[in-house]
């Protein structure tokens, strides 16, 4: 069954059997994160043999995901131990090259699947920088000492400021389309358009021509922000980044947290947790995540949350919930529907949430909610059929509550007249059990914490069609509601009796997963984004839909196809036919 | 070379050469235009042995693109021919069924450039109901006797109100998914998301329910604006739009003009019309597309244009262009680049222009403007490499520049500096000619009348980096720019010497008949629309990259694939892996 291209999955390097994103500085093999006072520098030095993949070398600071998991950990770790930095350099440890990009000969050896969610990861990783920027006071500075190449570049219009050293050589270029006849996938386009607002004639010279672009030009067209003689160059990166650090709004701050490795256990069918767990049934492609609430109640102090670090319930659920997607995502390709479940106990969910609140200004309480709403956005851009069952017991409340929003789908618990008659409100009726009714409850966090990539609150985004219905849902903060309410306040998709419980979610379940995989991608991605669009929103839906139609194409991934002919000294043959 | 369903084109049904886009009421095979006072209503009642292509018929007002063509003249001339029709129903000739949306057979069959110009064309068609709406206060209604399905329902989503009868069995539905694994290709999921703002979770359970919604449930999922029973159905809709047209802004106005036969002179290399013609440069896979201005001052009255009618110059190009371009999407696939040229006296064109403004409140006037905008948008959306040579003697003015502004890229010739010397600025020097020097020059029209689909107009998108720079150009109307200032205004991407002019833009087209197509519809796609986002540009842009996909994938279009194996009893068989 399946496309050829899509039979086999190229082998992992060191007979590892799955994409660990999990890693800490001292185990980088590609990346130094070098902290002086308040400016960090991230400095580029990719291992060539230390490829993710079997089958290929990164050369010339070339990189593959995992390259980019090293990045994406080192980001998090700016934001989580280091509170005093105020800029960041990117640089490279290469002479005359700043990064050549993608590993091309990585491209053409993956899978469809995971060209798509390569892609897919390290724009969440670029994001993630200008996240830093925008809300996190880390201006970034990308210092460019020769060729910043197709994802090279792209890495460095993640930055805030681009500076090219003038030396006659060093250039940017998109040269994905001369070269290898797909698009720069890491939201090249985009930013060359929408951020540098580069005219779009020029933009189209510039992306057609291999060689890119240098000195002066670059800075004419927009391409980067300054041009300077190497032999001034360092000097004046470093001087840009102190600027930029002494006008960043960062607080100067206490001593970090350290993100210790997660505690994990892998088994055939899942991964555990602290506190959160993967079950896997294979037989209907259904995973199951389950997210548990806190244990204990919130602490009385920042200083005592600073104390709990990485274990404070929030952090911990949203680094664990961030890695089980990331799994699924990866390593679990077959998997249909993920299917989301809670246990704990909502007011406790709450109070966690009103603690966030109240210390909205501590660096560390605002990491954690930045962290939540990249997890979130996250799951928005999971390819997968999303389904939240609010059931007996569960704890979707305030921040956990975005859960269901996220989803394509709720189904949530009703009593049935029999058990409420008998039981008084106390418990389902479900298998005699003493849980309390499925309840839901909104908290301020879901008006405004956590927007998704079109700049809404998910709730915004729910309520287009009447904003009258957002003030409803608002007023009723705190409440514990029952299924009947939460659907009469449009908050979930269907309140199901006990009685047709099982059977409904089965039947849901198993059409899903009757479905072609490929046109629910586009199903998901068309209706979850409702209204306005952004810069980030562009990058995913647009440009990245296009190129996923052009990874698909016979003229770059044929047998003639350019991704495939590269290197060999052979050109590529196309059919000429514009679609 | 290439994909084996690209192989082969299906043959036009008739032994027909060529997809023709010109037809009149007269010889419509589908649609019935019945004008009532104020109130026209257009009948679909597809001939099912009429097919445009060889192999299916149109079952069940099913739609080829032959139907489309049909529909998109009849609303053409509603504007022109119809000027006191203020509201308009859409309804169907056949009992119990609306529309059974595009015929399945048809796309089965259809080569993957076909089926993504004909979803493209079709989305156009659509676009133009919502602007009739919009812009020339004809307000529609979708009067859905029976079944709505797919492309059907999609084109009920264009018009401004959907009434279903409600007899237990009438549906509106989006059934793609799971009956075919494609999308609804014709906006219908941002018309659900965006324009009738329909919650995600229902739009999910919506679209992915075969069967559709009915009655009640379609009205409270906002589906449809009314559900009627079937005695009182074909009252309230008469009564509805004539409610439409009482609140119409539009004037009951004079009687129209004849949209008569285009005259034109097909040859095996292009086309010859009145005032554009194409013609094929099959080696290089080069369509030059000529402009050319007008021959007399523009009337003296809007009498003595509404007596000119088709003839009028501005109309007369709009239609003859959209021709030319409808010709090159769907015949001329290996097209790689359509070169613009003009010949012509701006001055003549600016005044025409004028004209234009000062009868901006005319019914002709308008119409004529509106037409231009959607033609320009039609370039904008054509999937080929656009770029303008404006050399000597060309009339790139008002509304005219607006077509390098939609290219890619724009060369200009620059008089060099022997020729300056010696022709005292008369004449390029190029072959001795005398025609006047190469200019360009703008007017009121490149600022506001024709928007782009993102909503901006071309000149706002070109300069988003720096406003300051639409504003030095504004205060350049009426003046006449040559190579120098028109680059240093930014209207143009290279003014160039007539000593390496040859050169130049000999290697800019064998470069861009060299790269993919592929790549190359989806940079083009990615650059052309800088700035915010819109429906329109959402349906084009989103929606539209992602079916594209899909249309590739094997589990639509494979042996297995849904598309295949639909009607022949079979399931299809899905690789499950998501991507």
């Amino acid at each position: 069954m399946g496309d050829a291209e899509h039979a086999e999955e190229r082998p992992l390097a060191n007979g590892k059997t799955r994409v660990d994103f999990q890693t800490e500085p001292a185990r980088y093999r590609h990346w130094r994160l070098a902290v002086d006072g308040d400016v960090a520098a991230l400095v580029m030095d990719v291992d060539e043999k230390a490829a993710l993949f079997e089958g290929y070398d990164l050369k010339l600071n070339s990189y593959d995901l995992g390259v980019d998991i090293e990045l994406a950990d080192a980001l998090q770790r700016l934001r989580f131990e280091y509170p005093q930095v105020r800029a960041l350099i990117l640089r490279s440890a290469k002479p005359r090259v700043f990064s050549a990009g993608a590993n091309i000969r990585m491209l053409a050896g993956a899978s469809h699947a995971h060209k798509v969610n390569f892609c897919k990861f390290t724009n969440e990783t670029r994001n993630g920088i200008e996240d830093l920027s925008e809300n996190s006071g880390i201006k970034s500075i990308s210092a460019i000492n020769g060729t910043a190449a197709g994802g090279g570049y792209e890495l460095a219009l993640a930055t805030d400021y681009i500076m090219l050293v003038d030396d006659g050589a060093a250039a940017v270029s998109l040269p994905e389309l001369p070269l290898l006849a797909v698009l720069p996938g890491t939201g090249g386009l985009t930013r060359v358009s929408d951020k540098r607002k580069v005219r779009r004639d020029r933009a189209d010279a510039f992306c057609t021509t291999e060689e890119g672009v240098k000195g002066k030009r670059a800075v004419e067209w927009r391409l980067v922000d300054e041009a300077v003689a190497g032999s001034k160059f360092d000097e004046a990166v470093a001087a840009r980044a102190k600027e930029f650090a002494a006008n960043s709004a960062r607080a100067a701050a206490a001593p970090g947290i350290e993100l210790k490795p997660l505690s994990r256990s892998f088994a055939p069918d899942g991964v555990d947790y602290g506190s959160v767990s993967v079950e896997l049934q294979r037989a209907t492609r259904t995973a199951t995540v389950t997210l548990r609430g806190p244990a204990a109640p919130p602490p009385a102090s920042t200083a005592a949350m600073v104390a709990l670090g990485a274990d404070f319930w929030p952090l911990a659920l949203a680094r664990e919930l961030d890695d089980a997607i990331l799994h699924i995502r990866f390593n679990e390709l077959d998997v249909a529907a993920i299917v989301f479940k809670s246990s704990g106990d909502p007011d406790q969910v709450l109070a966690y949430d009103r603690f966030l609140d109240a210390n909205q200004d501590h660096w560390l309480a605002r990491e954690i909610r930045l962290f939540w709403k990249r997890a979130l956005k996250r799951v928005d851009l999971t390819s997968r059929s999303l389904v939240t069952l609010i059931e007996p017991g569960s704890c979707f409340a305030g921040t956990l509550a975005e859960i269901p929003f996220a989803s394509d789908r709720s189904y949530m618990l009703a009593p049935s007249l029999s058990s409420s008659a008998s039981g008084g409100g106390l418990g389902s009726g479900r298998d005699g059990d003493n849980k309390p009714p499925a309840a839901i409850a909104l908290g301020e966090a879901n008006f405004g914490a956590y927007p998704m990539a079109n700049g809404l609150t998910r709730l915004q985004c729910r309520f287009l069609a009447n904003p009258a219905d957002l003030d409803a849902a608002k007023a009723e903060r705190g409440n514990r509601l029952d299924a009947a309410r939460a659907q009469q306040l449009g908050l979930v998709t269907f309140a199901v009796d006990d009685i047709d419980w099982d059977d409904e979610v089965r039947v849901f379940l198993e059409e899903r997963s009757s479905f072609s995989p490929d046109a629910l991608t586009g199903l998901e991605a068309n209706l979850r984004f409702a209204g306005p669009e952004t810069m980030e929103s562009k990058i995913f839906a647009r440009l990245s839909a296009w190129q996923n139609w052009i990874f698909q194409r016979p003229n770059a991934i044929g047998e003639h196809g350019a991704l495939k002919r590269y290197g060999t000294g052979r050109k590529p043959v196309f059919d000429t036919r514009r679609v």
